[in-house]
């Protein structure tokens, strides 16, 4: 995202005055809220799906995720890449390639 | 997020030869799971959290939410601005500031 | 469910003094979080699931639910039955019939 | 639930044919979904909420819930109770009594 993009986002929390909504608890809600608006798209058919609507409920999740970067002060690169870290110890490559077993029931 | 970061995620799935299962319809499936692991951190408390815990799950919802991206190929800055200016005219300063009502409860 | 059902149930809960904890929004997160533990069951597959599991997961769902009506004091026979007063009028058989679209995208 | 309800809800899936629609996959989604627009009424607020609001979308939970028992052929009362033992013995009262930790967190 653009330093111009993450601006504009701050902007229209702070213009409304919305930060005193904006608590820890409320954004996970919110996260799952419009995660569920996304999987509303798909919700009788895998293929068919209306891309222009995914497309807006997919950035309603990433504004609601980056308010809750913004207030928790979390740098995304970092717990992204520290979460990489585990993903890449929980699935091996040789163990892990084209299986889509949860990394505790890889043998 | 840096390119680097994006490189890092895209190899790990390339590698592992999980392109296949990343269809939109399962991409969305899994940002609403990672949503719900994010949403359990506050399950009986809006106060009390674990935020390594809150760290490692909402880095779930934005891997996967960059899966998406990648698989539909869009472009974050792109789909977030669109969505920004719905917003902003659904939620105007005047109106909003302050309030928690959905748009189309705002007098 | 039956009577002996709803009673353990509900013995469950005081034994361990856990009203405390099932304010609705509480529930409501609950809800939502092993709706999703259900949803994992098919996550990368529609077709292959373990169904054990989503007995598990399915019955959570259902306990929380009852939580909720408990906590509430609702009926579930009225509030099912008010709602499908809605959706019998949301969806006419001769119109709904065979389509999957949303009420307000039939014709 | 009476008789009559489960009737009606069976009923109003046959008459409109929409059995074909209700894959196990499809209404785990639908519960997800459903469930998060109960949570929305709790997006801000734990306290303030429309009960009004709240009976329906629990209702919906509960009928998309009883479409999976359907088409599963499951019986609610004995999916619950199987969890129930599964509960029971994951949180002894004596150490569970008024903590909200999760099992594996309870010393």
């Amino acid at each position: 995202m653009t330093q111009e993009t993450l601006d504009r986002i701050r902007k229209f929390t702070e213009d409304r005055d919305w930060d005193q909504f904006h608590t820890p608890a409320n954004l996970a809600k919110s996260i799952s809220i419009e995660a569920n608006e996304l999987l509303e798209c798909f919700q009788w058919s895998d293929d068919e799906y209306d891309l222009e609507h995914v497309k807006e409920e997919l950035a309603d999740v990433l504004v609601y995720c980056r308010n809750m970067l913004d207030r928790l002060e979390l740098d995304e690169d970092e717990i992204v890449n520290r979460k990489m870290d585990q993903n890449e110890r929980k699935y091996p490559v040789e163990k892990a390639k084209g299986k889509n077993e949860k990394w505790d029931r890889l043998d």
